[in-house]
Order: structure tokens, then sequence, then C-alpha cells
């Protein structure tokens, strides 16, 4: 049996919107290990039940399972040492765990404001309460009203995309020449929100949106391909 | 002849403030080279005239002048392989750039606000105007202006340090279990900071205090031993 993927979707089975699911997509696609995705909606705790928790992405590999985004990636470096790398060694591993950082404490938290609701209405019927619920505890306030300021967040977001701009005067990818992990955590959060909204996080112009528009060509156009918004 | 380091400084020769002289300080010192500094101030262009430019660090071995602080982590990468490495291969000196973006356009401006007046107050006379002149045409304000609001200056900076925050929660430093450029980079703002400043920029009980104490200490206390604030 080849490696799994179980990956969140909306009411849509081809809608996959997950951040974290896209990280361990991508990171599939750069190892060139051929994979099967297999949808699944938040209302199906039941069948993650032998990963011995709830959460997606979940890999599959044999009588391997690999719970959580970065620990799939470590798990897939180690395991096919001999496919392309996705961290260049362990200097670029210590420093990819920052990226993933600076993407989950500084672009998330406005990128979640910007499309709230957008999943809330992609989402399967039965997913609906669940996920208004949990996120509305988290944020002490309504999807409605985190996302009603989202003209503002927008351009929060952006202002906090300096530093990859800057790095993108020095070379064509985070990683460097080519793209790695570090490109695709980050390239991961703008999949999460076109996949579901069709508010635009970039203006045209921005540099990170031309490194945008090269990794949605990337792999034979996967992210391109996906059911999603232009945006 | 050995390596020298012209380095800027404040009206007392000992007073080195500019991170970006830091980082190539502490550049040398991770490469474990021995090399002399020279104290070096703004008004004094003409002793940089051999560097074709104005500004340092500029480093001289042998033969060879390198300016600009990410030029002299490069050089000593290449010239001295078989010191300890600064970035860790290829992976992580493409990360290292985004760390250094990071820096300069996330905590340096807030940094500057914080501590502009403290570094005006320490610089020797003939440099005050100069500096005065630069900074306050830059920033569109006077220096009392951009410090006027610190307090709230450096709680938006504690905010901004929360990708490092997170990373120090998996491992000791940002580029793993021992210090490199990335800690540099950003350390080197931290002791840009103390060395002009007795206004603390971090709570003593924030993860990042605990690792600026480690860094502190690393090279025989080096910069513990500079001559600086407590802050």
């Amino acid at each position: 049996m080849g490696i799994q993927l179980y990956e969140l979707v909306g009411a849509e089975s081809e809608r996959r919107f997950s951040p974290f699911c896209w990280r361990a997509h991508f990171s599939l696609l750069h190892k060139q290990l051929p994979f099967e995705t297999i949808p699944w909606r938040f209302s199906e705790k039941e069948m993650l039940a032998f990963s011995g928790q709830g959460k997606v992405p979940v890999l599959v590999d044999g009588d391997r399972v690999v719970v959580d985004s970065w620990a799939i990636a470590e798990y897939l470096e180690e395991q096919y040492p001999q496919q392309p790398s996705l961290f260049g060694g362990l200097g670029g591993k210590a420093l990819a765990r920052f990226v993933t950082d600076w993407v989950e404490t500084s672009l998330h938290p406005l990128i979640f404001c910007c499309v709230a609701t957008d999943i809330y209405n992609h989402l399967a019927p039965s997913d609906r309460d669940y996920f208004r619920q949990t996120r509305e505890a988290f944020l002490g306030m309504t999807l409605e009203a985190a996302c009603g300021d989202r003209e503002n967040r927008v351009l929060q977001l952006r202002e906090r995309l300096a530093p990859l701009r800057q790095t993108l005067q020095y070379q064509p990818y985070l990683s460097g020449e080519q793209p790695a992990w570090a490109d695709w955590v980050v390239f991961s959060a703008f999949q999460w929100s076109r996949a579901i909204s069709p508010f635009p996080l970039l203006a045209t112009n921005d540099p990170v949106f031309a490194w945008r528009e090269q990794l949605l060509k990337a792999f034979d156009g996967a992210a391109q391909r996906s059911l999603a918004y232009a945006a």
C-alpha cells in the first residue's frame, strides 16, 4: 500500500483548504513521492482514531502513522534522504522551524481574520457548528466580527510580509535558488486563503505576488489546478 | 597583518553600538579568528576611503577589503570553511538571509525608536549633528518625537518577537543546538540597544530574555564584558 494523506476538505471533497495539510501535500510533491489523498471533515473524528488523535494532516506510510505537518516533513526528510531535500541540511532545518513559527504567529492570525466567514460558508453543513463554536471560543468573538475589518487586516498582513519581500531582493526563493519547505510553509498559508475565499491577500505589483505565481506553477501546476479562487 | 574590523563607536572608543558591526564582530568570534578592532566615528569618512565607501563594518583581511555585515559573513564562511560554520550549509544560508531581513524590517525600526535619543547622547560631539540630521530626515520627525512613545514601542517589539519565542519552544537556539549567524543577527540588535541605552527591551520572564542571557555568556562573555548597560 502506497502513502496516504488525510486532508481537510469543505463541502466539496476536492476543496482542500487547511494550510497544515497543504504543507504535507507540498512536502510529498517536493519529495517526488506518489501518494493518495483521503478527504476528511471535522465531524469524522472516528476516521482518525487509528492515529491516536483527531487532527489532520495524518500521513500513513506502510505501518508508520505520522501526525502534524512539521513531524511529517521531518519523517519524509529522514525516511527518503535520496529524494530532493526539504531543509537543505541541519542549519536549514533549524531555520525552517523559525520560518514556520513566523508564519503561524505573524501571518495565520491575520489571514484567518480575512477568510473565517468564507471558510464557514464552504464547509459541509455537518461541520459548521463545530467550526463556529471552536473558533469563536478561541477568538472571543463571532466569525463575522473577526472578518468585519478585513480591509484593514489585509493591509497589516502586507506589512508583515516585509521580511519576505526584502529576502526576495536577494534570491528567487526563501530557500535560495529553488523552493523548499520554508517556501511551502508560507505558500500554504496563501493556498489556504485562495482555496476558500475570493478575497485577494496580495496586490498584483507585490514581489510576493510574483513569488506566489511561480509556486502556483510548481509540480505541473498542482496548486493552480486545485479547486480554488483566482484570488 | 591579521584581520582588522572597523567598528562604529560613541564618544568612548570602547562603546561599540552598531548592530551591523556587532554582527561582524560575532561572526569573527564564531569563526574563532583573531582580529583587531579599529574604532570609527561617523565624522571619520576619510578613514574608510580605502574601502570605496563610507560605512562600517569594514573588514580587512590581508589584501581583501569587505564591506557590509552580510558580505563579511559570506566572505568568512567561504574563506575559512574549516572553522565553525555560520550558516550550516546552503539551506541554512538562504534562511539566514530571511532572519536577517526579519530583524531589519520588523525589529530594528522599533528598537531605533526606543534608543535614538540615547544614541545621540552617547555620540562624540563631532558626530551629533550628522546623526541628528540624517536620522531625522529619514524618520520625518525629531529623535525626541521618535522616542516619545517608547513605552508602547517596546510592547510592540515584544509582540514582534513571537516567532522567535515559539521557535525557542522547539530548540535552544534559532540555529538549532548551537548558536550561529541567525542567532548573532538577532542578538546584535539587542546588543545595539544595551550598549547605548538603559531602557530594557525584554521582560525578565520572557524566554527570549533567557536566550539572550546565554548569548551574553558566549565567547567567554565577550558581549557581557563589552561597555554596556545592564538592560
